[in-house]
């Protein structure tokens, strides 16, 4: 097989697995929900408090679930994982990550804590769930259970996983939302560091093949085949019968709709910063035990607000039916849809506390974005809804159970929008506007101000509401309510990822690092490198002594100069330390041209992914062996990436970022310049031109490159 | 005004002034179109003759007008302006590309070039004229007429000249298509060579303003403040009342559209490249006189065709009124509309091939597009027009006059579109499907086919559609064509960049780069550089023996070794030449330090915008000052990206392609390695943390940069 039809088979395998995947969470999720609530509504018939218990029961068990799957088998799958498989792309592998276990928590896990109610998504779970796929597809397998395809196994180097990965998030997106070209540019703005426009077009036919799979499944499910699964499930807040077009006075409230989101946003990380900080710190290091019984308190708590609240409030009458045709009041049981009569003594009543909590979050939005409801909610309902929904999702986020952050994201901006959108129509009383509008600019807003998203949720908001019209809407929105947030602090992913400790390098490098030249992160630090033939001792008593990974190679000239004839990695040397095959009694050098090929395959080079790999402390040598040398010089990477001493640090962190390195090397200030090279001399054509290819390749000398690949 | 605020201005100005730009285009094309058919129509009913000489006369002098402008006035408004913004953005200037009097040639040019009927759009010119706006604005003002604003001259830096028309490329998109979601994909997959992801929102910003700016207008137009201008104009081709569903069977029909697309595509990128540089090398030789004639000719064939073939083709009637209650046929006279009647007989027939070809093309496109309008089209005229269509628009590209691709294209495979869609009626023979959708998938297809892009095309194509559930399949027959197209040549722009010649670097590095180092690129050359202190003579002489744009300095330490001390620039060069203020009698270095922050305005060093600049045979110097010497350390760029010889040619490339540079010194592989950055190492944390930041400023040493930038 081809390098270039595997690639784009994974791709498609990536589609299908992640389509897939996302028909079987939400599949099992709607299920859930489904006989839940119908058991609960028929039981109420007979005894409130036993519908009680029986809804505090169904979400208990849901939730104990997926947070015992999460802490006894799959630690890695807890939260969201979108800041770790930022990380992963920007260089950072998290131990875990992206393991098969994690890929099985995460999806069981999912459909635990999002069927058990909790004021969470399944949506940043789905992106993790399908960089899993991809990665798990890219090894070929999971080597802890023996699932192996030699044939897929070519796919052993860094670059090509990474990509893969990408894939696999844009898969994720689109597979969550419906919503491939949202997809598309997710992972190329939230997720990827760097960027290969040829990836591009790779990533776009995974989302395409991820549309087509999840538009298959539904068909199949339209004949009545998945249970409960019906129009719910797959988030499509259809709203485009509603408002599309806006006076010029309507810009107003929708400004202040971004200036709210921008505030909120903000206020929501900087909490969930110090919530998961002590989580991290106090709470979580306390052990599994305590994680299993904060998840399922917390499930108790959003049981009793979600059932309680609603009892509470008092019902409204139904909407006069002649002048609203189209709307069917109360919702039939059984049924999805709005307008939930639930404790309501008349038949033509509903509870509009209950339309939006007593429901899943996925018909809760439903019904905020409806359009032409209006004065379906009570200011006071909403408001209430507001606070403690947001204190939920805050809460939540950061128990041991999979969580995304969209779904509470969009449920907190619509309600906020759909009051102001309240407000905006008593002040109007025109028909033309519409709260469902109001509420989709408000979930924009917030969404906007926590996750500092643009271009991609701007397309994600359009996409899954199905209405074009109000583009330029919510570009306005997500712009003030980014430039809001920004004031204040990072995005959430950026802070989650701070918060963990992981060396993420952002998109620019800081105003202060012009006036710092590369000498200076040095210091005075000795380099640590190693001679072209090195005992096996020394290389070992310095691999134990220091956490470097990599190290320069040096060699003497004829005339006793030095000479760096390049850079090996830790993980080299301890391959080779582990196989002792070219360990050797004398410090001379043979001709080692070629001979590697026969002795190492290059996979055996590779990097393990998200795994720790064999430590040093793992090797065993004997005393003997340690006497012995090893000559580097097959092994380095011949022409690491290097820059002058003065160089300043915004030019090396622009090279580390642009190019996605892990090593530098900092070299003295040249004596001499052999040539310059301009982008003329680099055209294809100029160079196919120099008939003296083959010399060139000859005359490359003595430093050739093992199959390196640097990041 | 602090940089930032400037900088969110700019992007603000160029969203106005391109949305502006691309309404007064768009009214003034609608309402000459306007007058030339209703002219025509009404001269008509007395004499064919007579009408026929009007419409050739009305067209022949708007195309004169046109090509006149732009041979006589600005000759780099001729043709789309996108691949030589693409090079501009690779980092090459074309001469001329950018500046105001383009500017004004490419707009009053577009009017007449579109509204002549020739087989052009307007939008790649709205490009170009999006991105002049930005570079025009980007410069304070014309230099050459003296409209200068002093407070917006802080822009003078490539880098940020740059960001500018990115985001000009992006309004342009958004102004043509009404897309601003497309355009900053525009920008990003098919213009910049890179990106930085601070940038997106800004380019995002400023697409949103446009499509507020082009709203705003057309509501003003609304109320018939504009003559002619109506619905047409603007491209919005609403179709969302068609086809929103498929059969899996019809997945092949549309699969083979994707293929016809590719290899039509291909072709047509293929006869484009043969007629232009036909054109450049023998016609075009010939001079100004020639080019006009050429112009003229071309609007005389499209006029008689245009007219000449549907006078030649017998009318059809009208579809039965009672099955179609919609549609409205033939259009009332005066109006715009589908259903031309053009030398029918009978008062309820209507001329089929007149509806495409004697109309205006933004017309014909939303008659091709239209739903719900089965057996419109009859299967030889649309042959007979695809034919002819595909031809003029061969030879219409590439004439003195400002021409976009993207309406041939979208005219060419709607009408093979159309054609496909009218088998798959006649085989299926069910109501859901719709020759409309096919047209759109044909267009979608052979824009894929000739220009290869993907996301940004597909969200156009629904941008103007207004039709989101086709998303996938436009994906899907954009896989297909640019897979088909890419298989026999390169895009469409990428073909015409290189036909010019400009050393544009695709992104990604060839293979056989591989096996080539550094070193090879410089061959035998011996690399010209200047000692630190040079005579002004010396220097005089080299500028003027190669045209190399990079010179090393070098400079000589008290043991007598060489030291680079960085590169200096040819324009650097010239400007102290020119300023001859550095000009000293012995070759002493004084103590340069600061001095030139009092003698030389940062500005002075800048490149000015695609103009040649100042070349070193402009300057006189006497022979004395020719005897006096130059002390270049306080000027050069202390810092060059170097590599070392043996680097491999694909790592030197990406550092180019990715950085953005223009320069590499290649240097002798280093003696010595100071230390290893790995990215921890650049953490804003972890430098902060280091409290020695003073120290490390003054430990810098003497090289201290001069406000450089590279790119």
């Amino acid at each position: 097989v081809s390098y270039i039809t595997l690639k784009w088979t994974f791709s498609l395998l990536i589609g299908v697995g992640t389509g897939l995947s996302a028909f079987f969470i939400n599949i099992s999720v709607e299920n859930f929900s489904g006989w839940k609530f119908a058991a609960t509504f028929a039981v109420m018939r007979h005894s409130y408090i036993l519908g009680f218990l029986l809804y505090v029961l169904f979400n208990g068990a849901l939730v104990f679930s997926s947070v015992y799957i999460v802490t006894q088998f799959a630690p890695a799958a807890a939260g969201s994982g979108i800041p770790e498989i930022k990380a992963y792309l920007n260089g950072i592998d998290t131990p875990g990550i992206l393991l098969f276990r994690t890929l099985v928590g995460k999806i069981l896990g999912s459909i635990g804590s999002v069927g058990g109610g909790l004021a969470l998504g399944k949506e940043g779970p789905l992106v993790h769930t399908g960089a899993c796929i991809a990665s798990v597809l890219g090894q070929g397998g999971s080597t802890n259970y023996n699932v192996k395809w030699r044939w897929l196994r070519r796919f052993k180097n860094d670059r090509d996983r990474r990509d893969l990965v990408t894939c696999g998030c844009a898969a994720g997106v689109a597979a969550a939302f419906r919503s491939p070209v949202g997809g598309v540019l997710f992972a190329l703005e939230e997720v990827t560091s760097w960027w290969r426009s040829q990836l591009l077009w790779r990533v776009f036919f995974t989302s395409a093949v991820v549309a087509v799979v999840v538009r298959t499944a539904m068909r199949w499910c339209g004949n009545g085949n998945c249970g409960h699964f019906g129009s719910g499930g797959f988030i499509i807040w259809d709203i485009s019968g509603g408002q599309d077009d806006y006076s010029f006075y309507e810009l107003l409230p929708m400004a202040m709709l971004g200036a709210i989101g921008g505030l909120l946003g903000a206020l929501f990380n900087q909490l969930t910063i110090f919530l998961s900080s002590w989580r991290r710190n106090v709470l979580h290091k306390k052990g599994n035990r305590v994680k299993i019984m904060e998840a399922c308190l917390v499930s108790l708590i959003t049981s009793v607000l979600s059932f309680g609240l609603p009892l509470m409030t008092k019902c409204t009458p139904c909407p006069n039916p002649e002048k609203y045709p189209d709307v069917v009041c109360p919702r039939p049981s059984g049924q999805y849809g709005n307008y939930v009569n639930f404790n309501c003594h008349s038949e033509s009543h509903y509870n509009d506390l209950a339309t939006i909590f007593f429901n899943t979050q996925d018909d809760a939005i439903r019904n905020l974005f409806s359009t032409n409801t209006p004065r379906e909610y009570n200011s006071y309902t909403l408001i209430t809804f507001l606070v403690t929904f947001f204190l939920l999702a805050l809460v939540t986020y950061g128990t041991a159970v999979p969580s995304g952050q969209f779904v509470p994201g969009i449920m907190i901006g619509a309600t906020y929008g759909r009051l102001v959108g309240i407000l905006v129509v008593n002040a109007s009383n025109r028909d033309s506007v519409d709260e469902g509008t109001y509420a989709l600019l408000g979930a924009a807003s917030f969404l906007g101000g926590s996750m500092r998203m643009t271009v991609s949720l701007c397309v994600i908001m359009v996409e899954i509401t199905n209405n074009l019209k109000l583009l330029p809407l919510i570009m306005l929105v997500l712009l003030i309510s980014k430039a809001v947030g920004d004031a204040f602090n990072a995005g959430f992913y950026e802070e989650q990822v701070q918060l963990r400790g992981l060396p993420v390098l952002d998109s620019r490098p800081k105003r202060f690092m012009r006036n710092m030249s590369a000498k200076y992160t040095i210091g005075t630090k000795k380099v640590i490198q190693f001679s072209r033939i090195s005992k096996v001792g020394h290389i070992v008593s310095v691999l134990r002594s220091n956490n470097h990974n990599g190290f320069p190679v040096i060699d003497w000239l004829h005339n006793g100069e030095t000479v760096v004839i390049g850079l090996i990695l830790r993980s080299y040397l301890i391959v080779l330390l582990q196989a002792k095959a070219d360990f050797q009694l004398t410090p001379i050098p043979g001709d080692t041209r070629g001979r590697i090929t026969f002795r190492y395959d290059v996979r055996d080079f590779a990097k393990p992914v998200s795994s720790k790999g064999v430590s040093i402390h793992d090797i065993n040598i004997s005393p003997a062996e340690m006497e012995m040398y090893i000559d580097l010089e097959p092994f380095v990477n011949p022409t690491p990436y290097i820059v002058p001493e003065d160089m300043s640090l915004t030019k090396v962190y622009n090279l580390f970022r642009q190019l996605g390195l892990r090593h530098i090397c900092v070299v003295p200030r040249p004596s001499r310049v052999l040539g310059v090279i301009t982008r003329q001399d680099l055209l294809p054509e100029v160079l196919e031109e120099r008939a003296m290819v083959e010399e060139a390749i000859s005359s490359r000398g003595r430093y050739e490159a093992p199959p390196y690949e640097e990041l």
